[in-house]
């Protein structure tokens, strides 16, 4: 298979765990016969530090023709006073919104042996196994009016969507429940916002289409609670893009690894931009300490989710879980009688494996 | 001194846990030689079933009359299918904008003995006492348009403030950090929202007023997270109305004593609304098995808030903390060597101490 992947490294540690991965893929490439090719481009900081913008067009251009996407991070507080316009963040969004990225899946699952440093107790948070599906390019991030008004003395956001923009979520909710454990659980706020009611409507109507899924309606408030609860009781959650931006944050800490987490952003045409759920980490950058996993787990999900290469997935998660299961970690876990390796090494370690 | 106190029991386990309260102001009354006047009113499902409105008007009337409320809870399954407007959620929403009540105060705080429920390991939760400072009557709970519109394909809700409405909160979370540990957090989405660049800079302003409280910038999605994995590094949380929903929330079961959370709803006035944290809990109303101590602590918010007893309410707490380190526990929580007893016999056990 011939495949196209646009890099972006971005900030921090964005570019030695992007490096990371794409060793893992040039492992995979040639034991599979695959020809994946890779073109770098700037985003983030690092584009503004070159070219005075987060999303430089030549990326955009570059990302439009790519199979896929892989980003490393974007951000960090050498950005944090620019205006916002200017900020790294900014690129981040503005790319999910060109290329119309609308489905964030977060897969939020536990290696056994780092359960240990969950904040949660080992009985509340073992055997949990959850995936957000978040609403990623409507709602309150690109809803206009977005302004000062009244000389600069009020404020309006707007919480805009179409039943289309929810339809195709709430969808991809579904189907993602039925290749797990089928339950959905739809996440409003219905007891005071319209969109919540669309939103709850529009999972009634889908639900007519996939009656082997069981469908339940919680409220973000709830939520919130239940995540920390009891983790285990939920298996696929679809939310709006602002709660699934809290909520998927609050779940990624559970299990004690965050720096494990993946997640991909999906458009309809099937390419997609995948990324570790952790931050850029600007303090711990160019050390070689960083752990690389959660990039790596991004790009086995971009196997699956764009390429449809689900054994050589399976390859790369298998490959991670062997090394944890063997002890190795980087510098951020803790594992009793574990190896602490640096970035390089527990690269060379999954390839190894592969 | 004289207060005339509004008693809005709602539903489910509202009128028992409300009657408690009532039982131990009227002891605080005798002991300390004041004069408290109750007047009951409807309020929530309950006055849907009575008078189909969630809000009547001699409720609001009386309300407004009255030196402070206290209200059970609201809400239930019975009233879950009802339109929006014949909502028991709807009365509480109302109520809060009516009275501009403005300011949601939701402390989190463990009892030792009772940290062992906490879902977090102990090591995390040891020590943790913060309060969530949460504008209520703002942002998109209120903002307009919130509607459908092209024939009910799309839908828009508004998320408005008016530097005012900002400054007010801001500062009510200064001054609350002033009479605590000198540390405020103030949460918001500055990376994307147009209102949260408006409430930080607010923020920046305001800080020149306080400088002895130490002040900090937090996004809400970290702070989903850092409640999580550390929750003692936080003392006073202020922020706006719906991100002050899902965060208090989460926050209110970290300590595994949701039963035990009081909040206070205050206007300029200093006239307050006084709840629980928790739900009406219809499944057990009417055992008289429900625990009252979340609604008896928010009787002594009151007498703190709204009439400046603090000597009353500082007893009232002392007794609930006398109680539940003897180990009395009401069924919701399970106590080593403890002894579990009923919403009348752990409220005679708080009027014994006082
Ligand atoms: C960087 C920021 C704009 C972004 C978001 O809020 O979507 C991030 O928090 C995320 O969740 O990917
Ligand atoms: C009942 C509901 C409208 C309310 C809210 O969202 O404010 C509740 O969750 C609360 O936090 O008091």
């Amino acid at each position: 298979m011939k495949k196209h992947i646009v890099l972006l490294p971005g900030d921090g540690i964005g570019p030695e765990i992007l490096d990371s991965s794409v060793a893992i893929l040039r492992a995979i490439a040639s034991k599979f016969n695959h020809h994946f090719t890779f073109e770098t481009h700037l985003i983030g900081g690092a584009a503004i530090d070159e070219v005075n913008e987060p999303l430089p067009k030549e990326t955009l251009a570059a990302a439009k023709e790519a199979d896929a996407i892989l980003l490393g991070a974007v951000g960090g507080p050498k950005w944090d006073q620019n205006p916002s316009d200017l900020r790294p963040e900014r690129g981040l969004l503005a790319i999910r919104k060109a290329l119309d990225l609308y489905a964030n899946l977060r897969p939020v699952k536990g290696f056994e042996k780092l359960l240990h440093a969950s904040p949660l107790k080992e009985e509340i948070i073992k055997g949990s196994d959850l995936l957000i599906v978040r609403e990623l390019t409507g709602g309150l991030y690109f809803g206009r009016p977005s302004e000062r008004i009244n000389n600069g003395e009020d404020v309006v956001d707007t919480l805009a969507y179409s039943r289309k923009e929810i339809e195709r979520i709430v969808k991809k909710g579904f189907e993602s429940a039925q290749l797990r454990r089928k339950k959905l659980t739809s996440v409003d706020k219905a007891n005071v916002l319209e969109s919540s009611k669309l939103w709850r409507e529009v999972v009634e109507e889908q639900s007519q289409n996939y009656p082997d899924i069981e469908v339940e309606h919680l409220l973000v408030d709830a939520t919130a609670m239940h995540l920390i609860t009891q983790p285990n009781r939920f298996d696929v959650i679809v939310t709006e893009n602002m709660f699934g931006d809290i909520l998927s944050d609050e779940a990624s800490v559970l299990t004690g690894s965050l720096g494990m987490l993946p997640s991909a952003s999906l458009a309809e045409s099937g390419v997609g931009l995948y990324e570790p759920a952790h931050g850029s980490a600007p303090e711990i950058a160019g050390q070689n300490i960083a752990n690389p996993i959660a990039m790596i787990l991004s790009s086995a999900m971009m196997l699956r989710y764009s390429f449809d290469l689900n054994e050589e997935a399976d390859l790369i998660d298998k490959a991670v879980a062997s090394c944890i299961n063997r002890g190795l970690h980087t510098a951020d876990l803790q594992v009793e009688n574990g190896t602490q390796v640096s970035t390089s090494e527990m690269t060379d370690a999954i390839i190894d494996f592969i």
